[in-house]
């Protein structure tokens, strides 16, 4: 499929960005199967998981010269060059990860890397499947520019039967993974409406 | 001072966590005057400092045969020894910063190290002085089971004038200062009735 | 002087508001749950229906001459006379009901009826059970001065099996029934420790 | 001025609502203030102020047999005729008033009025501004699949000086009228560009 289309046509890169650094992370895995859904059945559309466990906690002190530590550099040149984003976020304590609020408040040190892209949450977690987080994080999004998909929204009750991921986070639940094609596509379609192309520009091929 | 107070005499301690690293930070600021004003004109109530810049990114890969890494347990011990806390949380991005949440999320692993504390937050911050990182805490705080106090609250204006700190985050500001206080009298009483003590039993010293 | 309790002593008085003004309301239905479960099993605690529907929208130019219209003033003191409170919160569009949202204003003006109190809130919902809607309620009780006990939530999902609500909306789940006693007996706890009473006062009736 | 626009040209239209129904209320006059600068100053952009005083308390069983009551599907019409929505929220304890949360909430009744269009929220109030109420608001539109942009936020600290309103409500600020204007011209762009059409399509004129 990705072979039909033509040069010119444009693929969104999603940034998914995992707020659980756990190997075996059940939301790491929700972005590992994006991906996969991504390859085999969405066209014009490719997730590049971006890794945070290696940001330092936020400290401006570190900005020195106009420069951030590598580590923080290397971070916001991927959120830079991506379309738009893709937030696996767990639900710590009713909020956000701390691990993930760093991340993205790395991303928004001055000049802003968010601003102005479409973005989705999902999240895999205990108890209601992680809503609390979600909310917090388009408070967040408001301030950074960011433009939230509203529907679908995925709240993966990770410890309900039945059984969603298997002992390594690997989604293995295709209930859930028809959820989170349904979400990938509904990103797909508010980032091309925002970007003022035709939401079937990719499907066509 | 402490020896002062009579054996018998409950000191308060409180610990006091700032969600900013920055050294010259306006937050950790009002940390300092908050324990210089214990030490001069409230008696027990004892303001400690607790550092969280030195704690990981949280990851429970990291808790190994039921340990946390070393300076984990030190944080979350410093937690469960205090009688009450106070926040000193700017506001990045609308909500916790990424540090403190990290802190937060640490302490709250099981054994829960926050339960049924009171607490009281304060904000130095631009535009509103913080507020929208307050309530994200508040509700954090649900989960972690502490009792904040309603008012007042502290939402300290950094960037307006009068200069409310000086270059190294030294609160200056008088104004700043009495509101403090009356925070943590304010804290003191409702910890005090939260341990069915009464509200007196410290302000007679 | 607690020694003293002879059969007069307090009764909490508990005014308790349904968001739902719908008859067969499952929010109104766990109030009057609640009233059962009080009188059938714990002393010292009375639960008080205050209809809201009644209530004309908040508009303040309705107060004339420091009066307000009956409704309200009827409204108000029934909140002003309570000891504590048990919000019923619907959850309307991830938020709080209008109606409820309605008397809550009511009942903050000037001066406040709500002060210094603790609350608890329950939800019967569809989807999550009514959560969001909570968090709501707390950041309002932050203004007006009330205390939330923090422990048990309860969230009713109000469409999952087993069948919670007859078709008048009354609880007919013995394990919401059992769910709500111990928010009861929370909220009980709680509303005595912060009036410094001793918590087993009323129990040993 | 409208009758220049050519018969080619869409006219978005606004519905406006207040969360105030005072008389005097400042959020109505930001309303007026509103339609005023786009009378005057931004061809292809309508406010219509719908009123909601009328509105009853929302209560479902006031629909029978799939019929609102006539102030309700009076209000539900200019709704779902809007092309997107003005929201002057003040804060009400911290929250979206009774009034503005009852009419989103009517408006929401199957089938959804409100869906799939841009909004903005401005509001005037004392303290901080209203923030708190407008974070709020926008929780709401998730579920309500409102998309609002995210800059500028207008917050209009109705009590500091400079006087900002007359004694009837009305905006005599300069500075709060071009912040208002830049709101309008960015609620403008973002409807333009979520329909398809390109942001100048009305500019030229």
């Amino acid at each position: 499929m990705e072979a039909s289309t033509t040069a010119t046509a444009t693929v969104l890169r999603v940034a998914a960005i995992s707020g659980s650094l756990r190997r075996a992370s059940a939301n790491t895995g929700l972005i590992r199967a994006a991906a996969e859904i991504c390859r085999e059945s969405i066209p014009g559309m490719q997730i590049d998981h971006v890794d945070i466990s290696e940001l330092p906690l936020l400290n401006t002190d570190l900005e020195v010269d106009g420069r951030f530590p590598p580590a923080v550099e290397a971070f916001r040149e991927k959120v830079r060059g991506a379309d738009c984003f893709l937030f696996a976020s767990p639900e710590y304590n009713y909020s956000i990860s701390g691990p993930l609020k760093n991340a993205l408040d790395w991303g928004s040190r001055p000049p802003n890397c968010w601003a102005d892209r479409a973005a989705a949450i999902l999240s895999a977690s205990g108890g209601s499947g992680g809503g609390r987080s979600q909310y917090h994080i388009r408070q967040v999004g408001v301030f950074l520019d960011i433009h939230f998909i509203n529907k679908p929204e995925v709240f993966t009750k990770a410890h309900q039967p039945p059984k969603k991921f298997d002992d390594d986070g690997n989604l293995i639940d295709p209930e859930t993974k028809e959820q989170l094609k349904k979400m990938l596509l509904s990103l797909q379609a508010f980032a091309l409406r925002l970007q003022g192309k035709p939401a079937n520009s990719q499907q066509g091929n």
